[in-house]
């Protein structure tokens, strides 16, 4: 594989973004100023580790399910996608159409997102490892940080929970569920939600995570972060019907610990909080309260009653 | 290796630069904007093809190589680095001591430059992969483009050109050379010339790549982004007196082709070349005239003559 040959088959025809100076050709990209601040971030996704090629996903997928992950990032910190970059190294069982289609899956989800790839490295490599680097924009007074959760905020979460973690374990036929299409879609091809993020731009202080690493983790970070404790009640976290047929058991494991289907989990004031409900009411998006920021106690996170703690990993810890 | 503890030991105690907002510890870094515009790179480095741990190179020499690599692209754009974000790909024979040497030598290079660790992603895989990405600031109008060269520009690079490629040869034990030492180093701590692209920060137009593939390839990437011809001389091409010792055939491919000291090559009008010289001079920094910018011929580079053609790989065609 010639590295300078698959840069210019990669490389987008036009770019979308008007801050743009240059793209990918010089030893770097610039871009212009505008008169909001940069957020960036890194995620990277490695062969059998984060998936199993043609298993898991297809190489479509896995360049748009690394592109979403790193764009959900964003959306937690309540910036629009502008552009990114991608390290990829390529192992010599990857031919060159596998490549081609992990970044023909980058440019799909791209271009939804009118983000325009901006930089690059390819080399070769034991295993298949993707790395992206993105880059958005925010206005500095409207920086969703997860360090500001408030005594008395309300929790919410957009979406239903656990619904990527079924997916990956129906592929690998360890579970029954009806609508298996439908979670394995939420596995492969999660969608970030800027939609929501951007919706609510407006309000002030909203405290926001994206849920990457199932909600218990994310919880306790916003928790932590904020220096407060985080009261959630198990029968209001939203998950779907079908989710509702697994065991008890299951169903925990999947709801508090199952990310990457990249909803959002936040804390804001009661008058703000009706505020969201009125803007996800009109934009079709779920929008789901599930608990209280309280006073720190000894724990971050709790279950129903000071006597149940939800740790990070999402193990219910009884006191 | 627990990837949270990690995180908390590689992560800087304060931050050195005025405009970052949020640097580790949320879902993404922010920085505000400045009146400066944006440059950004990645560079990607991995275990048993760019380097053998602990042979070519330490494992903390491998942190500050990579972010040289990345400092220099920056350098080559006339810009300033501020920040990095770190993805490594960790497999399971390399112990915590390791990863933070890598750490460490990144830290070590970024002290030097004021930079800010601001995000990272840390995964396990087979073999060890460091991405990093860079991100500095410039003036929109002293942007360095590898395309701004124009007929009658004198070509001129900074340093001597080979040592890197040379301090290879010596670790493999596949070249003798006096002061050994010296060479290795060249490959094992190369330095990015940000002091001479800030010394010409001022003068107008100047073309610039940095050497990273040898000067061959960078003079051709000159050529055909300006769309011009490069004719250079081959007893000009500036060499250590250690090198001249060696035979006409390794002279010739340490300095066309060796790259990675990170050594300036650039183009610009008889007038600047002058404020260059006396800047250089000033600065304690070699920069020599090693041929001159003409107009398309049937090839972008000659050397010497118009019969001979020096191609991208560094390899010399006699039509």
């Amino acid at each position: 594989m010639d590295e300078f040959n698959l840069i210019e088959k990669i490389k987008q025809k036009y770019y979308r973004q008007s801050s743009l100076i240059k793209g990918i050709g010089d030893d770097a990209a610039v871009f212009k100023q505008t008169n909001q601040s940069v957020v960036t971030a890194v995620d990277t996704f490695v062969e059998d580790v984060h998936f199993i090629k043609n298993k898991t996903m297809s190489t479509k997928d896995i360049g748009y399910r690394c592109l979403a992950a790193n764009i959900s990032d964003l959306a937690a910190m309540g910036a629009l996608p502008k552009f990114y970059l991608v390290s990829v190294v390529i192992p010599s069982n990857w031919d060159e159409s596998d490549v081609l289609n992990v970044f023909k899956g980058l440019e799909e989800i791209a271009q939804e997102y009118k983000m325009d790839l901006i930089g690059g490295d390819t080399v070769s490599g034991k295993n298949f490892v993707l790395s992206i680097t993105v880059i958005g924009y925010v206005d500095e007074n409207k920086i969703r940080f997860r360090s500001d959760a408030k005594v008395d905020d309300i929790v919410f979460v957009t979406g239903t929970l656990g619904n990527a973690a079924i997916g990956l374990e129906v592929i690998f036929d360890r579970l029954e569920i009806n609508n298996e299409a439908y979670f394995i879609k939420k596995h492969q091809r999660p969608e970030p939600n800027i939609v929501f993020s951007q919706a609510i731009k407006k309000l002030e202080r909203v405290s926001l995570n994206d849920i990457s690493d199932g909600i218990s983790s994310e919880l306790n970070e916003i928790a932590k972060a904020s220096n407060v404790s985080i009261m959630v009640e198990d029968k209001l976290i939203p998950v779907n019907k079908e989710v509702k047929e697994l065991s008890e058991e299951y169903q925990a494991k999947f709801k508090y610990s199952g990310g990457e289907e990249f909803e959002l989990v936040g804390t804001t004031s009661e008058e703000n909080w009706l505020k969201i409900k009125e803007i996800a009411k009109n934009e079709k998006i779920k929008v789901t309260k599930i608990g209280k920021v309280l006073e720190l106690k000894r724990h971050h996170v709790y279950l129903d009653t000071y006597d149940q703690v939800l740790k990070s990993s999402g193990y219910i810890h009884l006191k």
